[in-house]
């Protein structure tokens, strides 16, 4: 109650009010973008034309040089790459793997290999399988239950949970750390359950790491479908000395060099001020990353797109980023983040959009309470829009490294259902999006930035020198 | 301000305040729906083994049959069927048509016969078009203009609306009155642009009135792919006197029997007070009806059902009711609606679903000031689950003949960017449903249904007697 008080003081008396022509502006940008939007074309370009977007992969180039192409043509005051180095892991041939009941009596099972892992054998993995629920069962049942054998993670994904990202944050440990751990107790591999709430038969990728593990200690790791997960759990409960088998091809290669993709409207007022507003341009390569996260990727230039054609001039520089390698490495974030600091530039507020292009719900902000107050202040300016999720939390992993004590990050939120029945599988394609779903996605967040580039932050903003 | 001033001392000083158990009922139903919800399973055998139920077909009554024994198998008070009369239109063989530029230059173009509408003659209709974008042109355009002409109706949906609904009703005159007020012009047939906002090539059939018209004087109605309508205007700016042929056989026959599949668990305390929760089980015949309105059926169905397997024990009288017949006559509706006010039961509240089984954004209530005013004090129970949305408007066209002066009805509102894409056409199929976004609708129905159970209507209930 406290905190509501606040609150409403806050907004009541602390700002400038968001006005009637706040309202005009932002009705604009919502007309603008589903009636003469560019952000499904674009997709349909990024998804069809130029398809899976792995770092290092020649994808991924195609893509920057096309977006870079694409911000070229908009009249924006500066487009620019930024060199970054990648790692470069490949997949190579497509995965094999099957279960044995018994000698000669085999099930085929779906499987792919984790980002990030080494090979099998060339002939393929074949051991005993011990089902686990997460990693501390690990420990429980030692190495003397784990030694030789694949692991099999199985801890689905909670479906009680609104928020699907929540049930992935439960569960993604056993895909990127399941190996290193599994491996301390000198199993041979491992097999994790898809991080997918569906039963359905596409297993879903995804990065993995093995920490600091010397080469020879790192084991392969490959995820499987839910529905082939279910089978292999009543199997196991049927025959538990049945084998898996599974054959992997992925290789890992030397880094290599690619970029963020840049482009800018700079700020008629306080060009020194920045608002960065992106995705990131690199995807896995089993789909075509419509949703992640060639939806951020488009929706972020429409942003600036929507700024021009309306005819509206920011006050502060306005920039769109295409993250390079969020997906296995964070490099294309880390790398500007280093640039932004060592720049004289002060970096107010970032938005990124990496959640797919459902429908907006709205917002999550990481921020002070003072800056959310304002925030809360603007709410009533999205509701005919029927954006209603304004929350303190996360933002996005690509401009999270951005973060200082005095600026703010947001995440848009759209619908969260239907996102993990796509991610990192081969379902993550242009057809899975709808077009206008994406184009209010792009206009929801047009006007959160457009509110930041019109009022600035609450708090002061410390002199360059003085951070 | 006034207005949110009543509200809130409504809210804070009237009512029942909604407490913790209201809060862990909620969450109840919702972990249930999500863990051991039914409604998706029901949806596919309705979809999948029954598919599409038109009055009057042989789907509509296996589906009668089928939702009957569901209902009987879940232990409730009482399940019976009620008789109503509905119309039987048969489309027949699939529909043809081209456009033909020239002698002997043809294209093919995908219609489907409005239902109710006339056949063509056998061998086919073919004449000049002209295009119009609403009925107050036809009278611009007066006699001369039209006599003889097939009339084509091309008004697309307006795509900045939010609401897809509220651009459903922009443009639905010209389906629904087309044929009839063309032929008082001497039109000879007309087309009408799909009520879709996607441009693809599925023709939308819908319900088409002639009125009061003699026999003599209808005209056959069809409607025309998005596509195929731009193609269409497009060539009639390039050859205005171009033809169109279209062909289609289906037929009115008389009147049959069908019936409303009803179920209830009757109230603790107040028997009398019934809380009806419906949806619709006809369907339109080109897909399988999955969202328009399978997912109503299965959701209201759910609502009873999570009552029983939560053990929560309603004091009021909880009915669901499957309406035979909303799509061309919504005879069970009215069927419903005159046996309610023929008892001496008092209907308080009635909720339907029946605008698709996407995301539940929230409800509509059509409810006095005060009413509402209740409903708005529930709010923050809603909000864990993202449900924000609650608006005084209208609430379902099966439920609508139950309205008093007293008594509340609700529709819910889900997520409503994707449901015309799929709306009346072959693509209304169980796999463009999503299991969670199902499951969550069914949660939040039956937790609007608790608290109008729980609490019950503001005002004064009058007695029976007085109505």
């Amino acid at each position: 109650m406290i905190r509501i008080l606040i609150a409403l003081f806050f907004s009541t008396f602390l700002f400038s009010q968001p006005n009637e022509n706040d309202e005009k502006q932002i009705e604009k940008f919502f007309k603008t973008s589903l009636l003469e939007g560019n952000s499904y074309e674009w997709l349909d370009y990024l998804s069809n034309r130029i398809g899976s977007r792995l770092s290092g992969s020649l994808g991924a180039e195609r893509a920057v040089a096309w977006t870079k192409e694409a911000l070229d043509s908009m009249g924006l005051d500066r487009v620019y790459l930024q060199a970054v180095k990648v790692p470069k892991w490949v997949r190579g041939p497509k995965e094999f793997a099957l279960i044995e009941t018994a000698p000669g009596v085999t099930f085929n099972v779906p499987i792919t290999a984790l980002g990030g892992s080494v090979a099998t054998p060339s002939v393929g993995l074949k051991a005993p399988v011990i089902e686990v629920h997460g990693i501390e069962e690990l420990k429980a049942l030692g190495k003397e239950n784990i030694e030789g054998k694949i692991v099999f993670y199985n801890r689905p994904m909670q479906a009680d949970l609104i928020s699907t990202f929540q049930a992935y944050s439960g569960c993604v440990d056993q895909r990127y750390d399941g190996a290193r751990e599994a491996s301390e107790y000198g199993a041979v591999g491992v097999i994790v359950r898809s991080m997918n709430l569906r039963l359905d038969d596409l297993p879903h990728t995804g990065a993995m790491s093995y920490g600091d593990q010397q080469v020879s200690q790192r084991i392969p790791a490959a995820a499987i479908s839910t529905n082939a997960a279910e089978k292999l759990s009543y199997l196991l409960r049927l025959e538990p000395k049945l084998k898996f088998l599974f054959r992997q091809q992925c290789k890992t290669y030397p880094d290599v060099w690619s970029n963020n993709v840049i482009g800018e409207i700079q700020g008629s007022v306080f060009p020194n001020e920045v608002i960065v507003v992106g995705g990131h341009l690199d995807s896995w390569d089993l789909g075509d990353g419509a949703h992640d996260d060639g939806a951020g990727v488009v929706q972020s230039m429409e942003v600036l797109r929507l700024f021009k054609i309306t005819g509206y001039q920011p006050k502060r520089t306005i920039r769109v980023v295409l993250f390079m390698n969020e997906e296995n490495g964070l490099r294309g974030g880390n790398a500007y983040a280093q640039s932004a600091l060592s720049s004289n530039e002060q970096h107010i507020f970032a938005l990124e959009s990496d959640a797919g292009g459902f429908t907006p719900r709205g917002f999550s902000f990481s921020c002070s309470d003072s800056e959310f107050a304002q925030v809360q202040s603007w709410k009533p300016l999205f509701k005919p829009y029927l954006i209603h999720y304004f929350e303190q939390g996360g933002s996005g992993a690509d401009i999270r490294p951005l973060k200082n004590n005095y600026n703010v990050l947001a995440g848009l939120r759209p619908d969260s259902q239907r996102y993990f029945d796509h991610h990192h599988a081969e379902n993550d394609t242009f057809d899975a999006v709808n077009k206008r779903e994406l184009e209010l996605g792009a206009a929801t967040m047009t006007s959160l930035i457009y509110l930041y580039d019109t009022y600035g932050l609450v708090g002061p903003i410390p002199n360059s020198l003085d951070r």
